[in-house]
């Protein structure tokens, strides 16, 4: 597995550190729907080489929220928590698409980007990506009204999926938005009334984008 | 201004980087209350000496919630989002007490980080460090009730102040927790009537911590 031309500063690493990442990873394919990591252990860092991953949380008594999504060339450093000592805190991974990956062990990733500047400075910009969709979050839950959250939901997930037509449960969407299914059902058949989608079992269609963008206030 | 005892990894920095890192500092002195920060700017990076900043972030139509405290000794990165093309948010900062800080200019900061390992490992920590306060806090809006965040927040703060008294008003309390005033007012009335606190203008006295403690689920 060539690992190269997943990291941009490469060619920033010397021969020794190259073969060193190079011999450690693993790979890994995952079927959709398939937990992938839970938290709590440290499995190493993940490269996503191709399909889709999603970061979320957790809450003691099961609930859940999406953090952010994992797409091709991404990569997570959070499933390696033990590679720093501050990081406090887990995060579970699941696989939205059948996804292939390399697991780098987080050992020796830390040891190498302890003495690489560059891998150093890489981690800290994937590190700050990711920071940055945490702080979106953030203003979408403290801010956000629920109608416009699902609304721009609806809108991403059929922008990732390139498809109106969602094959996605009432729950599932809960899941992503840190809301309970009722909640969810209650909301989309206010969208039924006004036009923007139609409901049948497992699925929302997107009938007008438009009104669904108005919602959305983008 | 000596800087070196407020970085860890100082010993392991060259002369060089020792010496432009100490010539680039400017000192800053603020009293509380003071708006140090307002995002959009890029004015640095803010060392702590000594006092207390809080770092929150603001909605559009102006309502506040606490992301986190920085303390003597603590480093802000957010204060200088032009460090890192992933920084794609912003932070703002005001004083909570007195202070005493130094400001670090982002690009002396970001021209030896990108040379220096030690020094971008570092920083990673500090990163770490923060996105863990963030994830708490999404822990705590996503899954615990306002009853038990209030209650958690003011055993904090008298925590953080060393006293029972807290002279805070009912509307800071609602900018630290990302709530309205009202509501604030009517769950400290309901804390009063469990005998937890007293109110008086302007001031919050925790008369039970044990009570305040059950509630807070500690």
């Amino acid at each position: 597995m060539d690992i190269s031309t997943y990291f941009p500063i490469w060619n920033k690493l010397n021969i020794n550190e190259q073969h060193t990442l190079s011999a450690s990873v693993r790979e890994l394919h995952h079927n959709r729907g398939d937990l992938i990591h839970t938290g709590g252990d440290c499995m190493g860092l993940i490269l996503v080489t191709s399909g889709q991953l999603r970061a979320y949380t957790v809450s003691e008594d099961g609930r859940e929220i999406t953090l952010y999504r994992l797409f091709e060339r991404d990569i997570c450093l959070f499933s390696a928590s033990c590679m720093m000592n501050s990081i406090q805190f887990d995060i579970a991974l699941c696989a939205e698409k059948d996804t292939d990956a390399v697991i780098i062990p987080s050992d020796i990733y830390r040891s190498i980007m302890e003495k690489s500047a560059p891998l150093a400075n890489y981690t800290n910009e994937v590190m700050a990506s990711r920071f940055s969709d945490v702080m979106w979050l953030i203003d979408q839950i403290m801010w956000k009204s629920f109608d416009r959250r699902l609304a721009d939901f609806l809108l991403n997930e059929a922008n990732i999926e390139d498809s109106n037509t969602l094959k996605i449960t009432h729950e599932e969407i809960g899941n992503h938005l840190g809301n309970p299914r009722e909640v969810v059902t209650r909301m989309l058949k206010y969208f039924v009334g006004e036009g923007a989608v139609k409901l049948s079992r497992g699925t929302v269609e997107i009938i007008d984008e438009d009104i669904l963008a108005k919602i959305a206030g983008r």
